[in-house]
């Protein structure tokens, strides 16, 4: 394929996606497979904000939005910020957050650009990095800085070619938190060096026993991303958002004109009853059951010796290195998918940086589910140290 | 903002933006707008797809989908090509034919890539280009060939640099078809050059007196894009698609999973009720509408002295040359807008080509609005020259 763009070479597929198809194979040859690789809340979206887009659709709410997208929905997302007061014109609706993160590359990067981001951190931001020329600068992060970027790492990699700096809290796959002193010394260090910061939000929501605070309190001259998928369960309806500094909006308008027209219009409409205070008792359930979950699993992978040094406060992912059992990750998730049916994530998605010693495990599942998967792991483990 | 990328500055904004804003503040102030400005069908998605997504809502179809779409979709718009055999996993669902713009320019431009395009035409297209740092190369193309490029345009205008060729037919703004033997030798010439070509088949469906055969009947080895907006009148759901030759299907899908994940899932479902005979009756009594507004607005405006010296064959615009009335096309525009209360588009959206004396007239509207807008038009020409 003579005529592939040179960008293909960067953009590896996601291990993940074979991982499933291969545990979907699996289930239709008649196997149990217990789901712990997949990225999305296993909840289905709440029942009012399903009504609210049947509504839409009976109202004849089918034909384009503005690309910024409807204005009542961008007024609820800045309201959604209070006490932090946030201009819905700064507010820009897109399909999924994905659709937040192409405009936000696509109008700051230049060919050549450096950007710095977490590694091990979510693989569809380097790649997009790739698509527009710029260079991903994986910065190696461990559990001494929450898996995390710091102000002072971000000063010891920052080059004069650093344009942009990413930051994800909570992060997938860590689901650690910047706390929110350092988030304020980030802001400051990079302003100070001139360059954009851009924050990954989209797990806000989904955090345990403390509450994540937007970057917006601190700063409203960074960019912003977040979405209806993850704490309001709308994955499938493809829409997130992105909060602007104002004098970026109008090309970003633009871009947004070209590249994506606008997004889904019922599901703008359904997006709006997800800030209903009935809605919201149900996510707040179904953020305690996630807790519930991580409460069972955390404890239940360290007992058979997979290190998770420090308790991830938010998204539904456990990072774990598995570097005790002695196994790598690759053959460690073959044998669990293929002997003992259990479908996990390989690190090597997520970065490079000891990822050929971690696994993802998500708990976007059942605790029973969850439960059951342990079960087969311990089994499994048991099994391969020749006891009991 | 000194950080916003260099590409920004060859985007430009759409000023029929800016002609629908000021025409809803107009009628927000009380003044009656006939709307000839929007590239949007006016009639409501048909009843039963929105059914088959209110359904797929209720039955809980709110999670992703893969990257490619739902493969029941996939299929179904495999077998719409009948008689050309086209292979279910050669067909990408995208959200809107905008996806399937980004992914084939994403995949296969480099940087300094020039790609031809005829001018005038959808202004997207030269934009997606200059977001993967190629060049579009508008080619100027009049009524000698139907407003198309053709083989021997493409000959001349081939560089050492040229790698691409995109064709619309039916074409926005100009409404006209390629040939089938053009085509024919279209696609032999860019292939004996060594370039890659896409087809723009978004308006198929929606031609009169005719029917647009795809390219697919010719060549496999081509990129075909359509959409469910037009023809189909699913605008708000945003979901289109691209026929891709079999082997990029695996680096296009890498690309579609980190670039938007998938389109709106209860959309795809619906989507997948457009093929069904009772919905293809109404779109044909649609498309029957269409060519009598067509019927009623091309003579009414020659009447009035635009120029449109040949008949299009398809969409729903007319483009026009407005150098006989005297006046240029933007000073035009602003005094329909303004005193005649009439809104259209301007030739500069669509290129540089002759743009100053051309507007294009949208017929989705009624056929009483075209009416009164052409009485209104009139009034304003007969004022403005003085008479009667």
């Amino acid at each position: 394929m003579k005529d592939l763009a040179h960008r293909l070479a960067s953009i590896q597929p996601f291990h993940v996606m074979d991982i499933l198809a291969r545990a979907r194979a699996l289930e239709a040859a008649g196997r149990s497979v217990i789901h712990m690789e997949i990225g999305e809340p296993d909840f289905p979206t709440v029942e009012s904000i399903v009504v609210a887009g049947i509504k839409a659709l009976e109202a004849g709410k089918t034909h384009y939005t503005s690309a910024l997208g409807l204005s009542e929905l961008r007024k609820a997302i800045a309201t959604s910020y209070a006490p932090v007061a946030i201009d819905p014109d700064c507010v820009l609706v897109t399909p999924g957050a994905t659709g937040a993160l192409m405009l936000v590359f696509a109008a700051l990067l230049n060919a050549g650009d450096e950007v710095l981001l977490a590694d091990p951190g979510y693989p569809c931001n380097r790649n997009f990095v790739h698509l527009f020329g710029g260079y991903p600068v994986g910065i190696p992060v461990n559990a001494e800085t929450g898996y995390q970027l710091t102000a002072d790492l971000i000063d010891a990699n920052w080059s004069k070619r650093t344009k942009l700096v990413l930051v994800a809290s909570p992060s997938n796959p860590t689901g650690t938190l910047v706390a929110d002193a350092e988030m304020a010394r980030i802001v400051e260090r990079v302003a100070a060096r001139g360059g954009v910061l851009v924050v990954d939000e989209i797990y806000h929501g989904l955090t345990y026993e403390t509450e994540a605070h937007s970057v917006l309190g601190k700063s409203q001259n960074v960019f912003v991303l977040n979405s209806f998928s993850k704490y309001y369960g709308m994955t499938g309806w493809r829409v997130g958002w992105m909060v602007a500094p104002r004098d970026y909006v109008e090309p970003l308008d633009r871009l947004a004109q070209n590249i994506f027209l606008a997004a889904n219009t019922p599901a703008q409409y359904a997006a709006l009853a997800a800030f209903r205070p009935e809605v919201r008792a149900i996510l707040e359930a179904r953020r305690r059951e996630f807790q519930c979950r991580r409460d069972y699993l955390l404890p239940a992978l360290r007992a058979l010796d997979f290190e998770i040094p420090i308790t991830p406060q938010g998204a539904f992912y456990l990072y774990a290195d598995c570097s005790r059992l002695g196994v790598d990750a690759e053959t460690l998730s073959r044998d669990l998918l293929e002997q003992a049916g259990v479908a996990v994530t390989l690190g090597r998605d997520f970065g490079t940086y000891r990822a050929e010693q971690h696994l993802r495990f998500s708990y976007a599942n059942t605790l029973d589910n969850l439960r059951e998967g342990v079960r087969r792991i311990g089994t499994y483990l048991q099994a391969r140290s020749g006891g009991p």
